[in-house]
């Protein structure tokens, strides 16, 4: 067994991310010597126990961070800027803070300016999920073969980078390195657009008149559903996602609701073709999903 | 075993839906006695005479009808006119015309006109699919669980409705009966919708610059795969679905744009509640689901 990576790993929030990297470090051994969790809910951490998700719990983050080798921030980022500022005057010399939050250049703003000079700060953000949330959510294999981005500061240290690298590769994770702003825009397109829709669709469908909404859920097997599974996804996040990269998703949006509109005029207007084409995009995308073994 | 409720049962198209009705008929052995399979293209027929899927192929569609007692079009709805005027002719004293379209009243105006006194028309949609086509795609379970909606015609003989019910019992499905008009704009929401909005968002991803698109590949694990699965159906098929019930999917349409402007202008002026509220429905909807056995 190789030495593991960290001695004390803090994990501020222990739901699917935070729970399924607890795991991960429990059943492989060379992640962390020692796991803290940290939760705002003693319901949360009792659980945690049960679940032996880790050697130490407790509702304080501070101190959880405290003597703390690494702390990853795996709380809804609305809460990143809070959570920064009560841990940041504990972190030892050395210490590493991360993050596996879905947008980039907002953590950065609210938790960069908390990291005092002798600590470092890798933003990273780990491409993965299910519609399920809390410790119970998580599993050893929610990462393999799926994408962390890491966002590195300038002039961020290398070797803090490098071992966070080594940590999500240990998760089974493949490792690309971008700007934040990049980052944004990208994951506006592929995720936070996606999970707008589908929870805008679901708000339609429940604004029907009764006996409509009664049809939506009978005969959801035919489209509905896939709409439903992504929008059964933890309410807190989301929003604290779609507040925290704002301008990238309202810019994605805009994009997507001119394509609808052009699309409805093709219905109206009975432009076969053009559906068609829109339709045939759809399966070649799909298609490129598989053979890259991301479908 | 019960005598068979059709003594010669012929698929106009053998795809997703036909390939897995004459699965079920081949393996129960009392939905048919004889199947006749019919499609565009020899190359079809070869793969279904391979397959084992009939007793009889043709490529003319007045071949598989004649002396048919029951002709079910398993078609592209857009198909159905010039189907159903092939066939009308041909169809012998009592035999039922049934269909699996996904539209309601557009078929009942194709095929309706086309069919003698004789022989009767029973408007059919089992709710059930994938994302692949041809005859290689039908299962025997596909309809389990699953409704399949009768829309019979005013004054249609109850008989000839019930012999088509119970062909959909047997290979699995709930039966619902109802209008086609209350059909089309339920179908709307459920199911032609999303597949318009998931259509459009692979066309809007595909828009974007080179790097980006390679981007949303590689991290569409993030929510967009669930959208180009539904993305990847036939685009012929949904082609015409979307053509033939146009008033009532440009009304949902409609309604979804509203509401996604909404959610954009939460997102724009930070408008927490109302974001978090319309995340809390998706949940809401995706939870009776599952208690409905229908996620």
């Amino acid at each position: 067994m190789p030495e593991p990576l960290f001695r004390r790993l803090a994990l501020i929030g222990i739901g699917l991310i935070g729970s399924s990297v607890a795991r991960i470090a429990r059943a492989r051994g060379d992640i962390a010597h020692t796991l803290v969790a940290n939760a705002r809910t003693e319901a949360t951490l009792a659980r945690v126990r049960e679940l032996d998700l880790a050697d130490e719990t407790t509702l304080d983050p501070a101190e959880a961070a405290r003597g703390a080798d690494c702390v990853m921030l795996c709380a809804p980022v609305g809460a990143y800027a809070a959570l920064a500022a009560a841990i940041g005057p504990h972190l030892a010399p050395g210490a590493i803070v991360t993050d596996v939050g879905s947008t980039k250049q907002s953590v950065i703003r609210d938790v960069a300016p908390h990291i005092p000079a002798h600590a470092h700060f890798v933003p990273a953000h780990p491409i993965a999920g299910t519609e399920y949330s809390g410790p119970d959510a998580g599993f050893t294999t929610l990462f393999e073969g799926r994408y962390t981005l890491l966002t590195p500061l300038p002039g961020g240290d290398p070797s803090a980078v490098e071992k966070i690298a080594e940590l999500w590769r240990r998760c089974g994770a493949l490792i690309e390195t971008m700007d934040a702003a990049h980052h944004d825009r990208s994951l506006a397109v592929v995720s936070h657009l996606p999970h707008l829709i589908a929870f805008t669709i679901c708000g339609t469908a429940d604004d029907l008149e009764e006996e409509s909404r009664q049809d939506v859920l009978r005969f959801a097997a035919s489209g509905f559903r896939d709409f439903t599974r992504i929008a059964a996804s933890d309410p807190v996040m989301w929003r604290d996602v779609f507040l925290n990269n704002r301008e990238a998703l309202l810019e994605m949006l805009a994009r997507f609701m001119e394509d609808a509109q052009a699309m409805a005029r093709a219905v109206r207007w009975a432009d076969a073709a053009y559906i068609e084409d829109k339709v045939e995009r759809g399966r070649k995308i799909r298609r490129s999903l598989i053979a890259l073994n991301q479908a």
